[in-house]
């Protein structure tokens, strides 16, 4: 395998990685650094705050989260892929990460060098008709569920996220709650988690940034003994409660074509109990990192069966599966793939 | 003058020209059926159900103002320019019309073909640092007023816009009521004009769209006697509208960068009574079109000259000076040069 010359994109929206959170920066630095590390000539083309191992081709100080001035950031967005495009001819391939639509399409039949889409989310059917008027763009999927959608595109590949398994600190033996982490929308199912925990009699710690919906839906369910807020979780903070959990829950109630959650769960050794939904089935070994169910009563009446798994064999097989490396070597594949159909092409 | 092949983008939110209103809109198809007319080779890349002689290239049947699925609209303009991008070698400059912000610059120094942007708002100073990272990309200013703020740009002319002043019927004798045409804002001098009516105690009509400031501000003046509301105007009621004033009303707060209302106006042979603000002194001949004043209580006391105005005059000059053709052939200049340039700088 030879050194490639990789111009990465991330999004001009904050940091890379993100002060707090923010799946789409901590995926882009995850990736960036391990290129590095294997050896490849990457470019990071993010803020000039960011932090990387990488070449950093900052094209703003700073990002548009911190700077009311930075509008409309569709421009920022699309200057500093720009950037990277008047430069292709010193790239092999260029990897747009950034979170919104796809951008990339515009440059599609201007680029020398091959520009490689990941899509962070499930677009609509008449976002998919447009974007499908550019069959040569190659795409790449982050579930199997989200490229089964993807009817009309080029999806060269399916690769799962990664996260940095070494900073979720594995734990044998948790404390005695249940916990539910992410945001709080009809969709995620906090509601749903809440019923779970009231029928099983164990307590549960929620875990997401207060809101609307928060206040008018899930508050009245908070007794600060059986049903706990905890507010916004940092990455520390996150860990610990992981940690500490007797099991994850994921009543999820869309469709979403990942769940970072449940890797992140499962890195810290604990199990989670999750719907049978989207692209839960891709990111839960079913009986070894958690339980998959087929409907909420199934889930309060088998939950036991969560808390029987192994912890250790969790944490085992979430770094195996989700470890950056993985994803690292398959982005790799993809990348040579493309730049090899690209010379076979052109020459 | 050689014939120019003119790739010419308009926005893509509604057929060319507008089913109503819509100056961006309305301005693009005047010079695009100008250019047209006098010879040059020029490709439209417009909504499928726009209607033009030039050749339309099409990359939506329809716009996105009229279907919601079309979203995000951004992406819609992004993909109609990249059509034409992606064949530039097929023309001789790119005029990139579209109202919002200068996606153009994203491709400056990806095209081989020279890309002019017509921009019809006034950016911040944030924006113009940000689009100032591009100084080899040629802007036209609508007004020297709007030139004045694009400082970091490079700002190759400035063309006034062009209506069709065919369309607005002269009349010499009109009834005896003052017009506020234009948005409810406090920057458009709403509440200005009203008290200019009281004050010297003529009809005031206001004509322009319901909505929030009209029901709180401006409803509460409107009588049906003295000041009457009309709602919002089509073209045929605008043109009827303007020719029965006595005189328009435009005693404008913000500095704006043009003010079509003026033109079309004056091309009924209305004079108007303005406010010395922003473009206002480019667009009328104090004197001639219209009286300019430095304040509302002058512009009440001294209203009678506005009247005393020769209404065949005000025709006559806002034909010679807001006629299509003017504004076509400094296009044409506009483009003759960008042209010559780039060639003497790429040969």
């Amino acid at each position: 395998m030879n050194s490639l010359r990789i111009a990465h994109i991330a999004p001009v929206a904050t940091t890379i990685p993100p002060p707090k959170s923010g799946s789409v920066e901590t995926m882009t630095s995850l990736l960036t650094e391990g290129l590095v590390a294997r050896g490849h000539d990457v470019t990071l083309f993010a803020t000039g705050d960011s932090t990387t191992t990488a070449k950093l081709a900052a094209t703003y100080p700073h990002g548009y989260w911190h700077d009311e001035n930075m509008w409309p950031w569709e421009l920022y967005e699309m200057l500093n892929l720009a950037a990277a495009v008047e430069r292709a001819s010193e790239f092999d391939i260029i990897h747009y990460e950034a979170a919104y639509y796809p951008m990339s399409l515009a440059f599609a039949r201007l680029s020398p060098t091959p520009i490689v889409q990941t899509l962070h989310h499930s677009p609509s059917t008449a976002e998919l008709a447009l974007w499908s008027r550019y069959p040569e763009a190659p795409f790449v999927a982050i579930s199997n569920e989200q490229a089964r959608l993807l009817s009309g595109l080029t999806v060269v590949d399916t690769v799962l996220h990664g996260i940095d398994t070494d900073n979720f600190t594995f734990r044998e033996h948790p404390d005695d709650y249940l916990l539910f982490l992410g945001r709080f929308t009809d969709g995620k199912g906090v509601l749903q988690a809440i019923e779970i925990a009231k029928r099983v009699g164990m307590r549960l710690i929620l875990a997401a940034a207060e809101d609307e919906y928060y206040r008018q839906k899930v508050a009245p369910h908070v007794d600060g003994r059986h049903v706990v807020y905890y507010g916004e979780a940092d990455f520390a903070a996150k860990v610990k409660l992981y940690g500490g959990a007797h099991a994850l829950l994921y009543p999820i109630q869309a469709r979403e074509p990942f769940g970072l959650v449940l890797a992140e769960a499962m890195a810290c050794g604990t199990p989670v109990a999750a719907l049978d939904k989207g692209a839960v089935r891709e990111v839960i070994d079913d009986g070894v990192t958690g339980v998959i169910f087929q409907t909420l009563e199934e889930m309060a009446n088998e939950l036991p069966r969560v808390f029987d798994l192994d912890r250790r064999r969790v944490r085992e097989r979430a770094v195996a599966r989700f470890g950056a490396a993985r994803m690292v070597d398959e982005y790799v594949r993809v990348y040579s793939r493309i730049v090899e159909a690209h010379r076979v092409r052109h020459h």
